[in-house]
């Protein structure tokens, strides 16, 4: 197993991806996360690894600020900062400036958000256009808010990430797309799609969950409107973490915020009868922010702000390189389709097809190798470079072989689906 | 300090208030909550103590199912369940059915969906009764709603707790009132207005962020249609934790949910192209639940489950009137007002009003005694059964009269406002 059979001829082994991982600049991070013994964890882009700074700051949380300071935290410890400070934070792994981006509530409530935003900007159009493989709930709460406006609205799907610049038109109020594929990967052009919404007068709103520290992006370089992003996958800010939100500076005083709540209010504290939204990003807040999940968050993303972006991304796409290869090398007469863009375009994750990729996953999940499936076929590998070895991706791909050449994957209880998967 | 020193008389002592400890029924379970030294923490209302087995529980969450387990908790530790669960445990505690009650999002985000859904159900009408003192967030969600949709509709304020009923005629979609007043810990009657509200047609909405954990909540059997409430006061879930919504069985299947995430579609991880809601109650979330924040309050609420809430609301109002008690006793001559409702109409606080309120708060807050202000002249000290003491009443009603018999609170560091009072 620690070699292959042909270590002498071109093929890749252990060996060399032992000599990868000695010459990688990442590798002390993979320390600075605690991580299972016995497993190779390929789903940072579902839910990111534990950060033992976060481990740490939420016991201090726990029993100093809740338990013993209790309400005074709101000042002695700065919880009422924490969705701007964490988001400042964010701000500089997305291409944002200082208050831009701000930590609150979720991926999909930060949409309704912005989207209703947008569409008030824009009061003449009619149109949201979007991707048919968007992830599901961007495209479920422009629905939602497209009915309870009285479907006025429509939405435009695009079937191809190439239709995006043709698909607008002086009718289309936003542009509402996700940087990267969450199934294939697949980045789109943000500068380009952006500036094709520009000319035709729309707003422009990305969705950042597959990208947000898993690759450089340049908000404000791309002259973005609008975006919106998960905390709890590259961010490894914990299960269900709070999402943030980013607000060009130009348009923030412009924002009606729909969902206006008393923690964005200009004086919340004041508890004034009437509405008056703070200035800036603060207005885009809402209810009460879930202070033990945001301190998660925000410690968290200090191990990120430790890396370099560019080096992250150099060692994502090494890894994913090292992937594919072995996958060809190991495994290549069993059937998999590379679903994965072309190198350029590849997200931090490698997506394979395989008419029966649901039950190969759950065999490869028994065997410690954690990825997971997406429908209707597509086995997904995320990597993460801050905790992913090279030396785990030849062990991943050698469970695969393992898996495919024994056919254990054929076993009736790995083709038994659980409520999540 | 022991003695008042009329203690032969029919004088209150420090020692009639141990004896009643003695005798307290729930004195068992304070040791369940973790409790700094020398504070008197009468905030519950505001943010409720660290119940030991939350610390207990976030310690296995963060470790086993955070870093261990990882992606794998949401089927082995249930975590997709959670939502449901912990909204099982509080519709417990507040006279609703399992399948009821749902954990997510804030209390504000929950105001607004369904807020949203109760005028979809009554699209002819054109009217949000709600109270002038209602809390903030309430009037601002209500507002923003009202805009986002055009403003078609109108929120009309009723000045006066009595006045609610007058107020709701053939052109009130809902009523969206607050259980118990924030400032004054006035109870509204839920009976009565759900009744009146019903009868003009209309739907009724309750908060109940002053009422979950204090006192005994019958949803079902006043047959209220909708409800939202917060879990970081009596129910001890921590700073900023998940809030609740409660629909009626019979009409959760006829909400329209404005905010269409992807946890409340019928089956989430089909990943459709279009938006399909989840039958029951579960189309109320939205996004992916916060877990670390939802599992501490999903073990907090054991605790207040082994009480008795009958216990409860006795102790909160013998705790109070030995409040008000003491106050006239010890502090008779300093011009405090009681702002209290009468006994029966009063919730799990005392409120007294004070022209120098702020600055005597904040002097008691130096000394130990916990409490908060709320504009514009509010000392509000909030009765939580489970951990305060009656000995803790004598002894914080003891530290207001050396407040104000030494002038101290005059000083100019008690005047100064902090950023979240």
């Amino acid at each position: 197993m620690n070699e292959s059979p042909n270590a002498a001829g071109n093929k890749l082994t252990r060996d060399d991806c032992a000599l990868r991982d000695r010459a990688d600049p990442l590798a002390g991070f993979r320390g600075r996360f605690m991580l299972p013994d016995g497993v190779i964890y390929l789903d940072g882009n579902s839910l990111g690894a534990l950060p033992r700074v976060a481990a740490e700051r939420l016991k201090a949380v726990i029993e100093q600020e809740w338990g013993r300071d209790l309400i005074r935290s709101w000042n002695v410890h700065g919880w009422i900062e924490l969705p701007r400070r964490a988001g400042d934070k964010i701000a500089r792994l997305v291409g944002a400036a200082p208050g831009e981006v701000l930590v609150a509530d979720s991926t999909s409530v930060n949409l309704f958000k912005l989207l209703a935003a947008a569409l008030r900007l824009r009061p003449g159009r009619t149109v949201i256009v979007s991707e048919r493989d968007n992830f599901p709930t961007d495209l479920y709460i422009a629905q939602g808010l497209i009915d309870l406006l009285g479907s006025r609205h429509t939405l435009r799907l695009i079937d191809r990430p190439e239709d995006a610049i043709d698909a607008i038109d002086g009718d289309v109020a936003v542009v509402s797309l996700t940087h990267v594929n969450y199934r294939t990967g697949r980045i789109f052009a943000m500068k380009d799609i952006t500036a094709a919404a520009h000319k035709a007068g729309a707003l422009m709103l990305w969705d950042l969950c597959h990208s947000a520290g898993a690759l450089p992006v340049a908000l404000d370089a791309c002259d973005v409107d609008l975006a919106v992003g998960c905390g709890y996958k590259y961010l490894n800010g914990g299960p269900g973490a709070p999402a943030f939100l980013y607000v060009a500076e130009r348009l923030q005083n412009e924002i009606k915020p729909p969902l206006a709540g008393w923690m964005g209010h200009a004086a919340p504290f004041a508890f004034d009868v009437d509405y008056r939204p703070a200035p800036g990003i603060a207005r885009n807040l809402c209810g009460t922010p879930v202070i033990l999940s945001l301190a998660a968050l925000d410690a968290g993303l200090d191990v990120l702000l430790d890396a370099d972006m560019e080096a992250v991304r150099a060692k994502s796409l090494a890894l994913g390189d090292l992937f594919l290869e072995l996958v060809a090398q190991e495994c290549g007469d069993h059937g998999f389709r590379v679903v994965s863009a072309p190198r350029a375009l590849r997200g931090s994750q490698v997506a394979l097809g395989h008419e029966h990729g649901y039950a190969i996953m759950q065999a490869l999940i028994e065997r410690g190798v954690i990825g997971d499936f997406r429908m209707p076929d597509i086995l997904r590998f995320g990597l993460t470079p801050l905790y992913v070895r090279y030396v785990d991706i030849w062990d991943a791909v050698a469970t695969l072989r393992e898996v495919m050449a024994s056919g254990v994957w054929d076993q009736a209880k790995y083709h038994k689906r659980a409520a999540v998967t």
